[in-house]
């Protein structure tokens, strides 16, 4: 790796000016291997880095299944998750047409683009028939169309399975490619070929710079089920896989949970940190209750915020879908704002960088009740302007809510008439980061 | 009190009842002030406790204001509130037409209803003209008229808000109780009579047996202005009150913030509780940043399910119109649905009687893909049953997120064939709570 090497690279460079970071500071984290920038040598689009020291990125899963096939729709939820502001899009899909959804979604995508391989080889044949020597073809041609990360779950082992196996859970194993290789394994007898082949894998992910996200396929479904032994089991050896994925020069993520009730969301960031060794963590929510489907996006965000302000670097978005259906358009948008609220809760308490400026100039518009400048800074700012507009209030300095008893316009009447002491509202100079340039139209 | 003379009352045993505790846990949480039972003697409802040991609840803030004054729109986001699971509502009316609507609502409420009394004396003149005994009598008539608890802002006084002026702040204050009054003691130079008379308080409070709710008037309204001097200074204030209110034998809560960011709510919990001498804490939100008007719900419910965890009693609801105008009906269902993720949330790891179980056989359902199960024992079972079944896989055993690769399938078939352990997946007796028995039709 380059990085290693003492050298600088244009993507360095990009990541270096959106983060408003030192390009140096980006080579060494890329060096020490606590920042990764998926980036395959076949996909051009402007790089993200993901990792410590850096804003919270925020993935959005998209892709058809067997009941819904249509290039079209992923289409309008990869542009969607776009112009909502993710970092990152994973093409989750199963069923058929899968090479021809990939290649549209990596042509069309502005984003880094992820997958997960087992997904294809379980569409096109029996799993407990599946020969290693074709799941390997599938990375390899996945590689070459220029998908930007894989995960692959290479810590489902017979080990770790029977470890799961052993400590009762409620859920079972709700990683599709766990089940998938899981099944395979207890069928077979044989070894998951991700784990025992894992230098080949490395090989071919050097090959095309594809980045490893390590994955968590015994992870908790249920909050009952969080840190029991077979997820642990499977972090352990996902931490030597990391340091062995480093020595073949790939970069590596880890993925992790899941569900989490609340009190166990710290120690799972701060374990996954020491045992891989400062990789950058990747999580799933974490939802911190099970009895909300339809609000998924709302038990994600709880347990997403915590996550990243605990230190993880990338959370994967849930949507109010999650565990009843593929999620629409609507759904998408709901997902990537409650996500990336999460990660700039995160962001706000690790100290990114101009995290805080944009978050507390949004409050000095407040204070100026300037509308504009709200709606300008708000994540979603067509909704923000909708629900003012619509209401009685449209065209008043205050809003319908408290309307004449406004608290703002009484405390500034106050200020001004009696206090010395004067709130600054002066504008600050936001530390712009691409989505917020984005939506502030700075 | 007659919690102190070792009395259990109907009032006890019905709370007990709801919570599946010991009445005599009740009483003794009366006692010791950190419970109460917010229940005005001229209403008649089912009474609900809020405190130590019990179950996080929920409140909606409902009410007109100037720029909209229908009562039968309240009386719809009243049914709304209770439909969905709410606690609590308050009447924040302001405008005109004050005790029409306050009177309907608590004659059409089966929870317990709050109010704020201030807001009322503002909105029939000017506060900085207001007379002390004109507010005693707002006071007194909204405790006849049957209110079950009251938000004083007794905190807000010439020391603490000389306080909150001297250290500089972004948004000055945000709440309308605390802004009228800081304005009236900025304006007057007189005294805050809700402290200055704070026993004449007590007395109508006790005769009505009229729950205390003091107020945070100078809480933060922008995460970069949480805990600061002003803040703090007034919790101290509302800590001395606490005595002198259990002294004079009222019941007595107290509020919190507000927005805080991810890493000072606990702080803010215990000092609460510490200060405040175990008193419940009632809290809005908190919001963990403040870009995302539209999606304060979730900004409020990921605070809030910090707080919950942490030691808080009762959680305010947050809506997706919070700083843009007045909650509609949908408003309502989002803000009780995502307040009550957050409660239980909490719930789950404080150890409340009942939330583990109802959360864990959620879990259950889902490894059996036993769709009516899940739909009945989820928050809003309507979404999510409609989720289901306007895709593709309405009536198939799978969702259409994975098909035919559906995770629980799968490994519901490799335990069947090759695994010796078996997930428990027994109905398990739910310790229902009120909100889940009506959910659940149990």
């Amino acid at each position: 790796m380059l990085a290693l090497e003492g050298k600088i690279t244009e993507e360095m460079i990009a990541v270096a000016e959106d983060e408003r970071l030192d390009p140096e500071y980006i080579r060494q984290g890329l060096a020490d291997g606590t920042m990764v920038i998926p980036k395959n040598i076949r996909h051009n689009f402007r790089p993200i880095g993901i990792g410590k020291g850096l804003r919270t990125k925020v993935n959005a899963n998209i892709g058809a299944s067997g009941y819904h096939q249509l290039v079209e729709e992923e289409l309008i939820k990869l542009h969607t998750a776009v112009q909502y502001g993710a970092d990152s899009v994973m093409d989750l899909s199963t069923g058929t047409d899968l090479d021809l959804i990939r290649e549209t979604l990596i042509q069309e995508s502005p984003l880094m683009l992820g997958t997960v391989p087992i997904y294809q080889v379980a569409s096109e044949g029996s799993i407990l028939k599946m020969d290693p020597e074709a799941l390997f073809a599938v990375i390899e041609k996945q590689a070459q169309q220029g998908v930007d990360y894989m995960t692959v779950h290479c810590g489902v082992t017979k080990e770790t399975v029977k470890k799961l196996r052993n400590h009762q859970r409620i859920e079972g194993i709700v990683s599709r490619g766990g089940a998938l290789l899981a099944a395979y394994i207890e069928a077979t007898g044989n070894e998951n070929p991700l784990y025992e082949q894992f230098d080949r894998l490395c090989d071919i992910f050097a090959r095309y710079d594809v980045t490893f996200s390590l994955g968590d396929g015994l992870r908790p479904g249920a909050t009952g089920d969080a840190s029991d032994r077979g997820q642990l089991a499977e972090l352990l050896v996902l931490g030597e896989l990391v340091a062995r994925a480093r020595e073949k020069g790939c970069q590596v993520m880890v993925e992790g949970p899941g569900h989490v009730p609340l009190d166990q969301i710290v120690a799972n960031v701060q374990l996954q940190k020491r045992v891989c060794d400062g990789a950058p963590f990747y999580v799933l929510g974490p939802l911190t209750c099970d009895v909300a489907p339809g609000y998924d996006h709302i038990t994600g965000a709880i347990g997403g915020a915590i996550a990243a302000g605990a230190g993880t670097d990338m959370l994967c978005y849930v949507t109010p879908a999650e565990h009843l259906r593929l999620p629409d358009r609507q759904d998408v948008i709901e997902g990537v704002i409650a996500t990336r609220i999460a990660a700039h809760s995160g962001d706000l308490v690790k100290g990114v960088k101009g995290a805080k400026a944009w978050n507390d100039q949004m409050s000095r518009y407040r204070k100026q009740l300037d509308w504009d400048g709200m709606f300008r800074l708000a994540m979603d700012p067509e909704k923000a302007r909708r629900y003012k507009e619509e209401s009685e209030a449209a065209n008043a300095k205050v809003c319908s809510m408290c309307g004449s008893l406004c608290s703002i316009n009484i405390d500034n009447a106050a200020i001004e008439k009696f206090s010395r002491e004067k709130p600054d509202t002066s504008e600050k100079v936001l530390a712009a980061r691409p989505a917020v340039a984005a939506v502030a139209g700075d």
